[in-house]
C-alpha cells in the first residue's frame, strides 16, 4: 500500500488537528482579529490554499520559511501552512537587530520569508544579505509599503486535499532562542513534540472547546503559539488575537468577549488592576490567567486574586521544553509563593548534581526534565545538544529543589550564580532581600560584576518608584539584616530602567555589560 | 552521543507515564486489589523488578509475552513491564478454547506467557502445542495448581534503572479481535497510539488525579486497559481492581472506596439498579459513568441518571481505534437518544461511500477515522491490514451518519460482528457450527437482536430441510459442544424462508428488524 496513505491515517501533525476541528465543529468560530472571523472550516480551507501555493513554488517537505510578523490571524494560518506541508517555520522576532535576522534566515536555510508589511522597511536589510531566501510574501500587517514582495494572498492556490508524507517527528518549527551568548541557537521541534505539549497543556489546565483565549503575548514566541494557540486549535476554541499590550484595551476584551483564559506577564495584570476603569469590569468570564516568566510576590498574587476573582497559574519552562514544564498551579498560589509549582502530564522533571546523580526532596541541584515535549535537539549544533542532553536528560541551566510536598522551587539560573570570594550566590535570594529591605524599590536586579578582590562582586542595580529617592549605602547597610554578610551587595547603582527582552524579560547579560567597569575591572 | 540516552529524554513509552507519577507522587496509591495497595513508586519499582528478571532471562525488544489473567495488579505491572522494556504483550482471553489460545500463542511467536494460577489447568494444552513458548510464569489468581510453572515473584530481580532503547511506534500489544474469519486477527498497538488515546480519553472526559477508577470490565479489552487504566497511571490517580462484577459488591466498592469513574455495560448499571441495597446507597462520589458496547434506551438511561445521580457517556470505537472514537457525552444523553456521540480530541470521523468518497452530514455510509491512536496494522497480514486502510482511512466496517449537529448515529455493521456482553461474535462462526451440529437445517442466519441484558443476544434464524423438523432447544443444547459458551445462541427462530436479495443473498438486516421484538427490546 502507498506509504503516504498509511501516514494519512495514523501520524501525528500538527495541522491535522485544525482539521479535525474543522469536521467536529463546522460552525465554531476559530480565530477573531479585529474585524475579521474566521470558522474552523475557513481557517483549514485558508490554510490549504496556502499550503497549495507554496507547493506550487516548490515547497517541500523539510524547507524552511521564515514569519516575521505581530500576532495575527495571517499568523495562525502561515504555522499551520507549514505544518499540512511538511515544512518548517522559523518565527523572526522583529525585536532583533537585521544582522542577528540575517544569521538567522542563513542559518536555518529558509528558502523564504512572510513578513508584515509594516515590518518591511526594517527587515528588508536583512533579507538582502541572505541570497538563498528567494521569495519574500507580504501580510498585509498594519500599513506600510510592501517594498515589492508578493502579497500573500497572491500565494492562495485553490484545488484539492493536501496530503504529504509527513513523518511524527519532522521538524515544525525552528525556534531561535536568545540566549547570553553573541548568536541565538535554534531549537527543533517536531510535530510530536508540540502534540504533545498541546494535549498537556489542555489537560492540566482544564480547557475545553467552550473556552475563548486571547492571544496577547508574542505568536513568535513558544509560549505563546505552542502552550495556548495550538491547544485551542487541538480542543475547537476560539483565539481572539491582540496585536500588543495595552491595559484598557485588554479589560474591554475580556469584557466584550466574554474572555475565559488570558496569558501575560505579572506586569500587564498589575497595570490592569491600576488602570483608572478596572473598577467598574464585569470580568466574571474569566476562568484562569496564566502568567510567565517569574512568580509574582504575594501582595500581587493577592490582588490578582481578590481583583479579576479567578484561577491564577504560573507557567514555568524554557524553549526546547515546547515550554512548558511545571505548572504553579491555583491551588499552590498563596500556601507557596514564590515557588514554581508541580511537573505537567506529559513531563518529568528532577534535580541532578553536576556528576549526573538525581538528587532527593530538599537537595538544590540544576533541573533536569525529560518528555516528548523535548527538542529534538539545537539545529546544526551537536556539540551544544550533547552538552544539553548530556546523562540523559535535557539540562535545563536552572537550579533548584523539590519540597517534599512535590513542590519545585526555582533558585536561579546557574550562570546567573555569582561565585564571590569562593562562595556561591543566588542573585534571586539577593533579589528577594531588597524587595523586602526596601518597598521603594521597584525594580531591581542583582548581578556579579568583576572585582580584583571578589572576583566577582554582588552588585544590585535597582529602580526607584516614581517620585522615590534610593540612598545606596542605606540600602547595603539595611541589606545586612537580611543577608548572610558574603551575600550583601558590594554596591547598589541606581538606574531609570532595565533592558528588556521584548516578553518583558530583564536582559540580565545587557545589565552586567555595561556596569563591567564598576569596580575597575579585575 | 549515545543513542539511548536521546532516546529516554523524548521518547513515547507508556511506561515513561508511570515512572512520571511515581516521581511526582510518591505518596499517591496506583493500585487497590483486595487487600492490596501499591503506591506509584511501589508500582514503578516491581514492574521495573519484573522487566529486570525478563530481561535476564533474554527477553528483548520486540519479543512477546502473553497474559492470561483475571484483572489484578499483576496483570496492570507485566503489562507495564513489558512497556518499559519493549516488548509486547498480548493478552488471552480467558473465555476462548485452548485451540484458539495455541494459535495466538503460535500467531503472535510468543516466547512466555504469564498465567493465574487458576486458569494453568484450562490453558495448559493451548500452550503445550507451541513448543516455542518456552515460559510459563505463574501469578497467584485466585488458587489452583500452578502446574510446574515458575512463580511470578520468582522472576523478579533487583538492581538498577531499566533503560532499554523502545522507539514511539513499536509495538506494545497484539489484540485479537474476533473478526468475521474464524481465526482472530493480532491488532498491533504502538506505545505512541496508547499514549495518544491515554491523552485523550483523559482530556475529553476530565479526568484529574484526584479520581478513583474501579476497574471491573476484563483488563485483556483494549477499553478498560487503554481507555481508563493508563489514562489513570497517565494523571497519577488511583485504580481499584475488581475481579468481576457482581451489583451489590460494585456498590460496596463504590461507597467504601468512594469511587469517583466507573466503567460498565449498560446491563450492570441496571443489575445495580434494580439490587435490593440500591436504594439505602450513598453513592455521592460518583462523577462519571461511562457505558460501552450500545446505546441506552431513554428508559434505562433516565432510571441510571436519576438513581447513580452522576454524568453517564457512551464510549464507542474499537480495537483497532485503542478503542475510543467517539463519546456520547453527557449533554448528549437525553437529546440524542441512541446516538453514538461526538469525536474525540485525537480522532478524526468521516462517512465514506463505497468508492472512498467523503460524504456529508445526513448521508449515510462506512464510518471511517484518522489519528494517532489508530493501530500500526494487523500482525502478518498484510492484505487485512490494505485492505482496512483503503483510500487512506481505517474503515471501521459500522454503518452509520452525522446529524447536521455533528453528533453520530450508528446504524448497523457492515460486517456481521454481534456485540453481545461485551465480547463480539462472528455470526459466520456461529451459522458454521449450526450447519455442523444440525443436517436437518437448510439454511441458517444468526443475528444479534436487542437484549435488555446481553444488548444483542445471539440468535439463530433456521430453515428446517423439507421434510424435517427443528427442536430449538435441543438445536442450543447440541451448539453447546461447538461454541464457546458466550457465542451459544441464546435461542433458535424456526421461519419457513429467509428474505433474499435479487442477487440470491440473504438480507439480514431484514431479518434482524422482523425480529427485533424477539427478547421484547431492551
Amino acid at each position: 500500500m502507498d506509504r503516504l496513505q498509511r501516514n494519512l491515517i495514523g501520524r501525528v501533525n500538527v495541522a491535522d488537528a485544525l482539521t479535525r476541528s474543522a469536521a467536529a465543529r463546522p460552525a465554531q468560530v476559530a480565530v477573531v482579529d479585529g474585524d475579521r472571523s474566521l470558522t474552523y472550516p475557513e481557517l483549514d480551507a485558508w490554510v490549504s490554499r496556502l499550503a497549495r501555493g507554496l507547493a506550487a513554488r516548490g515547497y517541500a517537505r523539510g524547507d524552511a520559511l521564515a514569519l516575521a510578523s505581530g500576532n495575527s490571524a495571517e499568523f495562525l494560518a502561515v504555522y499551520y501552512a507549514c505544518a499540512r506541508l511538511g515544512l518548517v517555520c522559523v518565527p523572526v522576532n522583529p525585536g532583533w537587530r537585521p544582522d542577528e535576522v540575517a544569521w538567522v534566515l542563513g542559518h536555518s536555510r529558509a528558502r523564504g520569508i512572510v513578513v508584515e508589511s509594516q515590518l518591511v522597511a526594517a527587515l528588508a536589510p536583512a533579507w538582502a544579505q541572505v541570497p538563498a531566501v528567494a521569495d519574500v510574501f507580504v501580510a498585509p500587517g498594519t500599513g506600510g509599503p510592501s517594498g515589492g514582495g508578493t502579497p500573500l494572498a497572491e500565494l492562495e492556490t485553490g484545488g484539492g486535499p493536501v496530503e504529504v508524507l509527513v513523518e511524527d517527528r519532522d521538524p515544525l518549527s525552528y525556534l531561535y532562542t536568545s540566549g547570553t551568548t553573541s548568536f541565538p541557537k535554534g531549537v527543533a521541534t517536531s510535530h510530536l513534540a508540540i502534540t504533545m505539549e498541546s494535549f498537556s497543556a489542555a489537560l492540566d489546565s482544564g480547557w475545553s472547546a467552550a473556552d475563548r483565549f486571547l492571544a496577547m503575548m508574542p505568536m513568535f514566541h513558544t509560549a505563546q503559539l505552542n502552550a495556548f494557540c495550538t491547544p485551542a486549535v487541538l480542543l475547537g476554541a476560539t483565539i481572539h488575537v491582540a496585536r500588543g499590550f495595552e491595559p484598557g484595551a485588554f479589560l474591554d476584551t475580556v469584557e466584550c468577549e466574554r474572555i475565559t483564559q488570558v496569558f501575560g506577564l505579572p506586569m500587564m495584570y498589575r497595570a490592569a488592576l491600576e488602570h483608572a476603569s478596572f473598577a467598574g469590569r464585569d470580568l466574571s468570564s474569566l476562568r484562569r490567567a496564566v502568567y510567565a516568566m517569574a512568580p509574582m510576590p504575594e501582595p500581587l498574587i493577592r490582588a490578582c486574586l481578590d481583583g479579576f476573582g479567578c484561577d491564577f497559574a504560573l507557567l514555568f519552562g524554557q524553549t526546547e521544553m515546547s515550554p512548558c514544564t511545571t505548572l504553579f498551579r491555583p491551588e499552590h498560589q498563596l500556601s507557596h509563593v514564590g515557588a514554581v509549582g508541580t511537573p505537567i502530564t506529559g513531563v518529568q522533571v528532577a534535580i541532578m548534581d553536576e556528576g549526573g546523580a538525581l538528587l532527593g526532596a530538599g537537595e538544590q541541584g540544576e533541573i533536569v526534565y525529560r518528555g516528548p515535549s523535548t527538542m529534538t535537539g539545537y539545529l546544526d549544533d551537536e556539540a551544544a545538544t550533547d552538552e544539553a542532553f548530556r546523562h540523559g536528560w535535557f539540562h535545563s541551566g536552572d537550579i533548584g529543589s523539590f519540597g517534599e510536598d512535590g513542590v519545585l522551587w526555582f533558585a536561579d539560573r546557574s550562570k546567573d550564580v555569582i561565585k564571590t570570594g569562593g562562595e556561591n550566590v543566588a542573585s534571586l535570594e539577593v533579589e528577594r532581600a531588597v524587595h523586602a529591605a526596601a518597598p521603594d524599590v521597584a525594580e531591581v536586579v542583582v548581578v556579579g560584576l568583576p572585582h580584583a578582590r571578589w572576583s566577582e562582586a554582588v552588585t544590585a542595580v535597582v529602580v526607584p518608584r516614581p517620585g522615590a529617592t534610593i540612598d545606596p549605602d542605606a540600602l547595603v547597610a539595611a541589606l545586612k539584616g537580611h543577608l548572610d554578610g558574603y551575600k550583601v551587595p558590594k554596591s547598589v547603582i541606581v538606574v531609570d530602567e532595565l533592558p528588556r527582552t521584548s516578553t518583558g524579560k530583564i536582559r540580565k547579560n545587557v545589565v552586567r555589560d555595561a556596569h563591567t567597569g564598576h569596580y575597575g575591572g579585575r
